[in-house]
């Protein structure tokens, strides 16, 4: 039994939210949950639209007997009838179904029948997942954040740019990169021995790019303000619930911009999806506050209300030194702070969000913008309670002269970034950015605790599945 | 010279909208012209806000005669002083400028020097092309329209989901794939002589997607409306203008949806996408209607206005036959419409979009669902004038049993779709969905001919600069 459009556009969301009694009311979805009483019987059916399901009431001795038998949990139907006024507590409204059609059927051997699951099960069918409570609130929070990332930046006038996945370049050198060729695997073409890239698809050896920076650096100096929202890549063979091999970045890039500035459009931009969030899936959040992280919700609006402390790294290290922890990793300036650094300084010495700024050079990438101490480079990291490190970013080294001789400092070949040089040749002018990893963030809001649940289809190593 | 965030947020597209006079404007740009007069010095500054340059003015001999002196095409600069009511035609205010500091030159070498450059000479350059007019009006163009699709789904409920790019599935053997491996190159492992894939990263052989459909699919059965907005791609080694190796594809998926229904909805959404431009983008339209096609603004505005006819392939068939036209390609049932097949009924017959459908099974993908005279299935192509073929859709099969008979038909393996077998045993619905492939669109409303010049920075045979 097919559809047409139009009359299939009354979500459930639209009639639980509207709330009002309505004759001749058609809905579609899946069965979450049948109960059968010998009158009447109860049917959850959830579209997916929202979190809650709408009750469908039947006759169970009435014409619908036949389909109510060969209904079940994960069914797909179509039922019509009158929206009324529900007696039950939790909704106000149910449909008192006359017809029910059983579109598709679902047998005792479906997977998700009505129990809890593990998460590492529901990783097993991430085709079905997207059925289950926890995971529909999961992607229709990734949705409607990511949405709300794209309303940010084009409300402030940011050009959005698509910046290339294949890529010739290595931006940081940050993990390995994953190799993308044509060449037959069996017989690749040789060269004295070694494979011959040149005669590869792009005439080059390429790969999967792990950040759009340096192309939004470009555009940058056209557009003043420009951020990415694409894919990219690690090939890290880390098996750890924060790392996948694909996930998406946020990266904005403005012109005319320094290190302060920088840290005063993460501020508003955090503060944005946290606010979004809270306003637009409130449904979703009281799931997750109830059933993945009690105190989630008190913990976002904490956020939005937090001032963010900024503080520099060569302070932050004198206070961990004189905090009187005794730290895994001992603490002195030049080292890089590990995790549970970046814990103690915004959950115990500030208690809220804090940018920590101007970091040791060496620890740093190259094309951050050298301050004048000849030892730190206008770098900044924003940590969080709970998380520690979510945002990172930079003023970038405008000077050509400066960026030279930091690329050779670190032996680094400047021939292939020549379009990276060239934008500080010609028209160069002070610049910043940062990185968001979006996966982060969503598990930031979410309260999940692995990333491979906040991704639809999850690339790790060993897992490539659907 | 460096200036904070806030007060940068002044830009160009601002000040000549509101066009109000105003005292103590800062601006920051990059010069496109210099006139050097011997009272007065013109400047045209653009910051890539908006098409137009804003004008300054200052005095040839005062004060800033020194940096004047040291200004040129392409250089960057800060200038401060009264906004004021301008007596040249063609703008209402211009800036009377108090001081103006350089933050970047550009020596004689700067490579936009003001004269035409022609398009496969500012691919060369594609870092530096964004400070062009064409470009700049290419990719604001680009973002807006990128913006403008999220709002369409996001406005009617449709969950953006985002399909992984790395693969171990071949949606439509549709040319070749990208293979992504992190084995050595030079030296793999191998397994009787051949590369042993299940040593990769992923522990299987696998590629880029050039399709998120499927995985949509899955989704759809979970929250019946979704769409995929991201990169795809195709490893033909084919060097068109039409055709690049990393492209962006937007791709909804509903339940509960049929053909005429998957109509319906690519209509409004083509409708709305160039109302969108039309409204958003008029001065960058405007010059698209004057310097790169005659007449766009037209033809857009046509399309919007247009009433989509709606044609069987069959019909069609017929058609071109009885059209006394003489086609290069030989028309008859069972054939794959050409490119001056399309035209032909989009331009001559119907003379404005058509959707044509229920194509032969032979010519169309394994997904689509079979209709009732066992020869044909429930496609739709998108036909527009000018282009040909601008979306592509269909309902999918949802009956098991017919799939997997279409799959053995097609000698293809099942065993690697258990995925997608999957949502027709469980809760099954008839549904539907199309693909748009951006750039396509972005040619179509802009009139540039050439795919790579709609690219940020495209990927084709021989080249991934940049």
């Amino acid at each position: 039994m097919v559809h047409s459009h139009k009359d299939s556009r009354r979500r459930i969301v639209e009639l639980l939210r509207t709330a009002k009694p309505e004759a001749g009311v058609t809905v579609r979805g899946w069965i979450r949950t049948v109960r059968r009483g010998k009158e009447v019987s109860f049917l959850a059916v959830n579209d997916g639209s929202c979190f809650a399901s709408l009750q469908v009431v039947a006759d169970s001795a009435g014409p619908l007997a036949g389909v109510l038998e060969k209904l079940s949990t994960g069914a797909c139907i179509v039922a019509s009838g009158d929206l009324v006024e529900s007696p039950a507590s939790g909704q106000a409204v149910e449909l008192k179904a006359e017809t029910i059609d059983l579109l598709g059927e679902a047998g005792p051997d479906y997977p998700l029948q009505k129990k809890r699951h593990s998460f590492e099960f529901l990783r097993s069918i991430a085709h079905l997942r997207p059925r289950t409570n926890s995971f529909g609130a999961v992607f229709r929070v990734r949705s409607r954040l990511a949405f709300a990332v794209h309303r940010f930046f084009q409300e402030r006038g940011f050009l959005y740019v698509q910046t290339p996945i294949i890529t010739a370049s290595d931006c940081e050198g940050a993990g390995e990169l994953f190799r993308v060729t044509t060449l037959d695997a069996d017989n690749p073409p040789r060269e004295r021995g070694r494979v011959d890239f040149r005669r590869d698809f792009f005439g080059q050896r390429t790969g999967l790019t792990v950040s759009g920076q340096l192309e939004a650096e470009l555009f940058a100096t056209a557009f003043t303000d420009v951020y990415t929202f694409g894919p990219t890549f690690r090939a890290e063979n880390s098996n750890t619930s924060r790392h996948a091999a694909e996930f998406w970045m946020i990266e904005p890039e403005m012109a005319f911009c320094d290190l302060a500035a920088d840290c005063d459009l993460a501020e508003a931009f955090l503060r944005y999806l946290v606010k979004s969030v809270l306003e637009e899936c409130a449904d979703d959040l009281d799931f997750f506050d109830q059933r993945i992280e009690r105190g989630l919700i008190d913990r976002l609006q904490a956020l939005a209300d937090a001032r963010f402390e900024r503080m520099s790294y060569t302070r932050a290290i004198e206070l961990l030194q004189k905090s009187g922890q005794s730290f895994e990793f001992p603490v002195e300036w030049g080292c890089d702070l590990q995790s549970e650094h970046e814990r103690w300084l915004t959950e115990q010495l500030v208690g809220g969000p804090v940018f920590v700024t101007d970091y040791p050079k060496e620890i740093k990438a190259f094309y951050m913008r050298q301050n004048d101490d000849g030892r730190t480079v206008a770098a900044m990291d924003l940590l969080v309670p709970r998380v520690g490190e979510i945002i990172g970013g930079s003023q970038r080294e405008e000077r050509l002269e400066r960026l030279d001789a930091r690329m050779a400092e670190l032996g680094m070949d400047a021939a292939p970034l020549w379009w990276y040089r060239d934008i500080r040749r010609w028209g160069s002018c002070p610049h910043a950015g940062f990185g968001l990893g979006f996966e982060r963030l969503l598990m930031y809001v979410t309260g999940m605790e692995n990333i491979r649940d906040v991704i639809p289809f999850p690339r790790t190593p060993g897992h490539a599945e659907f």
